[in-house]
């Protein structure tokens, strides 16, 4: 070997980054093969691929299809570890974390991706009664509540002649709104058509109620309006300008005007994870984080706040909270990182004036197993809608599922699904409660069936 | 068309099963073809592979891969309906099942088989501390606490410096202590050797206790020592004659021996469902309905209690509440009523004096990955154990699996896991809670390390 001068060894860089989603999970990738040590800290064990949480909820999809332990992904990289944990606060003139255990995390670098919730507006009464959809908890409870509205009302019809109408109620009108719509549809029209005796699943209503005048709010006006149409052939319909004033258990209120809904879903608002105030910089209205375009909070180059927690701006506009940029900011934050470590040592400023910019490559939602809008921008412009917008969507969720495990796996619930009509995980667990379900339908509706007590089920 | 001599059109009888696990589902299948009316009734919209659950709670299969919707199983057969809901007794004179709703249902025909639940022997207070394995939701309350043990470690590693010993410990030596032990310790030294940085997932103690003097007892004496010496190579200690008398949060007391453990499981006692006292007839100590030969209690050819809740004795010894039995009472159940049915209209005794007769192919249990004990009588006689014993249990519990999509789903989890050593359903989901986990842990071994909250990270 030949010699060569010895150079003084460089004290390793600590980062630490808060959140396993998509900016968290691309950060760490992007910061594995430098010589610094990550800490990545999440309240969960698992990564979750959000896109395709509907699915989970609609019982296409397991749990474990779209979710993988965070350990699991980055095992192979020695200079990371997981540390499952609650981060509550900051020390940012000490460069410290501070956990719910009551420790702290030293860092020289912090990547904050904690991300979003639902946002109620005010009324986190509504929560319990208008589920939104996040988490694996989420999509299991929302799966809980779709499946046993069938089970009860078909009870019913056994049992009392009678059962309230099968009303789905999803407020929002953004793309999980659209695309939770859509897919209840399916399981009601389709994959259970032979499963019962009494009720016609396919007699479900299925409602958007959207406060602003449009649907899918981020895409072009004929876009929005293929939407419409798709969603019709669907059965689903759409109310724009009906801001909903109250949730209850069994209906909500638009105004005076009360809707029955056996089930009422959240898509609604979003809201920046708590982390961001706790930083102490200046947050928008949501309470996402101002930065610069090196996805800084002002003066501290050592932060970066990245994914739906971050308020970018570009050409004027916000960057929307999705999981593209979220990638993007991640894998930004881990190449700034290793330039500012590459200047302490070298003394080169090179690449560090380069700001972030996000490479749109398009939008898009499904609407039921066959139907889609994109907004494509890259590789190629276009404005896609129908089936071959939903094959392209279902390629792309392919490709971007984090996995090979998981890919195969979902490629071959899909297609089984898709030419069986078999969904995959029709699972309801826990209680067998629904808020709100009407038991005395029958007896309001049919007084000849007073007494159920005394009341034997007729032969078929 | 030819004219045939109209006979009388029957009427219909109407056939009630209560229970959809593998006796209720198979009674369901053997009737299907008959010109019967049939409701099955349960609590759940699911059947269990309950032989497979051990699988879910361990982290290798997901709860969807080994439970499909009773609807599902039984969508072609249009005179079956199911009806989701609670059976709370019985109004035998007048052929009445009374439901928790308030509405009874009339039978012609009544097969229960509602199955068994955990027994703790009077101290239902364990059962929080210790939760055995019945359901889907066990199974992943298991999974949860059981991953979250080894998160709890590293991060008091990380932050403290030492954690309490993962110890495991398994109340019971049966089929299911075992199977769960050695999956236990796979996961530890297979499954998450390459996850963690500051623990050794390996050097978790698993551990059975078992209050008789033998593990695995309805096994030959042969096969319990060859279980033992295979469960000691996966570092699974068992310790028979050990009767525990307490349950706490984070140990268990063997008389005045206290036993540290992070995570307890119950696999000791069982119980059968309220429902078989309801019926009204004689029980044995453990709940189970005394049947005659028929599978009826006395002077009730039209009930059959099938299943767990049957005490069934042949040459003296009564049938294992196991799912070959199960299945064998539902089909005879099943068959029998067809004869008692065709005895009505042709007035002819074939066939109604044979008794059931259970058909005993053997028993398995597997005890890690390559591992399991076979007590084999047909189609061969044979007492096998170690891979041998594995790859039979292997090809038997695939072929048995009700549903071609389930059977194709964990034949590929399996060979995944098996050749990769990635397990497939790695969730903690719910709360993050462990009863007992010691968080003082650091402070009571380590004097220096007194005031974490003072105490940043070390620098790996």
């Amino acid at each position: 070997m030949a010699a060569s001068a010895a150079a003084p060894t460089p004290v390793r860089k600590r980062v630490v980054i808060i959140g396993g989603g998509f900016a968290g999970i691309n950060a760490a990738m992007g910061l594995a093969k430098l010589p610094v040590d990550i800490t990545l800290v999440d309240r969960r064990n698992h990564h979750t691929f959000q896109p395709l949480l509907y699915q989970v909820a609609l019982a296409v999809l397991s749990p474990a299809d779209i979710a993988q332990p965070i350990r699991g992904i980055l095992r192979d990289h020695s200079n990371i570890e997981v540390l499952m944990d609650e981060v509550v606060g900051f020390d940012v003139p000490n460069q410290r974390v501070n956990l719910q255990t009551g420790a702290q995390i030293e860092y020289d670098y912090l990547i904050v991706a904690s991300g979003s919730t639902h946002s109620y507006f005010g009324r986190d009464d509504w929560a319990p009664l208008a589920p939104g959809l996040k988490f694996i908890e989420d999509a299991t409870e929302i799966r809980r509540r779709v499946l046993l509205v069938f089970e009860l009302a078909e009870r019913q019809m056994q049992e009392a002649g009678a059962h309230p109408p099968l009303n789905f109620v999803i407020i929002g009108g953004g793309p999980t709104g659209v695309e939770l719509a859509g897919a209840i549809s399916d399981i009601a029209r389709l994959y259970m058509a032979r499963d019962f005796r009494h009720i016609d699943p396919a007699s479900a209503n299925v409602m958007i109620l959207e406060g602003s005048p449009y649907i899918l709010g981020a895409y072009p006006a004929d876009l929005q309006r293929k939407a419409i149409e798709q969603l019709a052939k669907l059965g689903v319909s759409v109310r724009t300008n009906s801001r909903v004033t109250d949730v209850q258990p069994g209906y909500v209120m638009i105004g005076n005007e009360r809707l029955d809904s056996a089930v009422t879903l959240w898509a609604a608002g979003v809201q920046a994870s708590p982390l961001g105030k706790l930083l102490g910089f200046p947050t928008d209205h949501r309470g996402c984080v101002f930065v610069d375009e090196f996805l800084n909070p002002p003066h501290h180059p050592e932060i970066f706040v990245c994914g739906d927690l971050a308020h970018v701006e570009e050409n004027g506009r916000q960057i929307p909270g999705v999981a593209q940029p979220a990638m993007q900011m991640g894998t930004y934050a881990a190449k700034r990182i290793s330039r500012l470590i590459a200047r302490d040592f070298h003394s080169d400023g090179t690449g560090l004036n380069e700001p972030f910019h996000y490479f749109d490559k398009g939008d898009m939602a499904t609407i039921g197993r066959k139907a889609a809008v994109a907004n494509i921008k890259w590789p190629f412009k276009g404005r896609w809608s129908g089936f071959p917008a939903w094959a392209v969507w279902l390629l792309v969720h392919i490709f971007f599922l984090i996995g090979f495990r998981n890919r195969l796996a979902v490629f071959r619930q899909w297609a089984w699904t898709y030419l069986t009509f078999q969904d995959g995980a029709r699972l309801i667990t826990g209680s067998q409660d629904l808020p709100g379900w009407n038991t005395n339908y029958a007896t309001q509706h049919d007084p000849a069936a007073a007494d159920p007590v005394d009341m034997a089920l007729p032969r078929a």
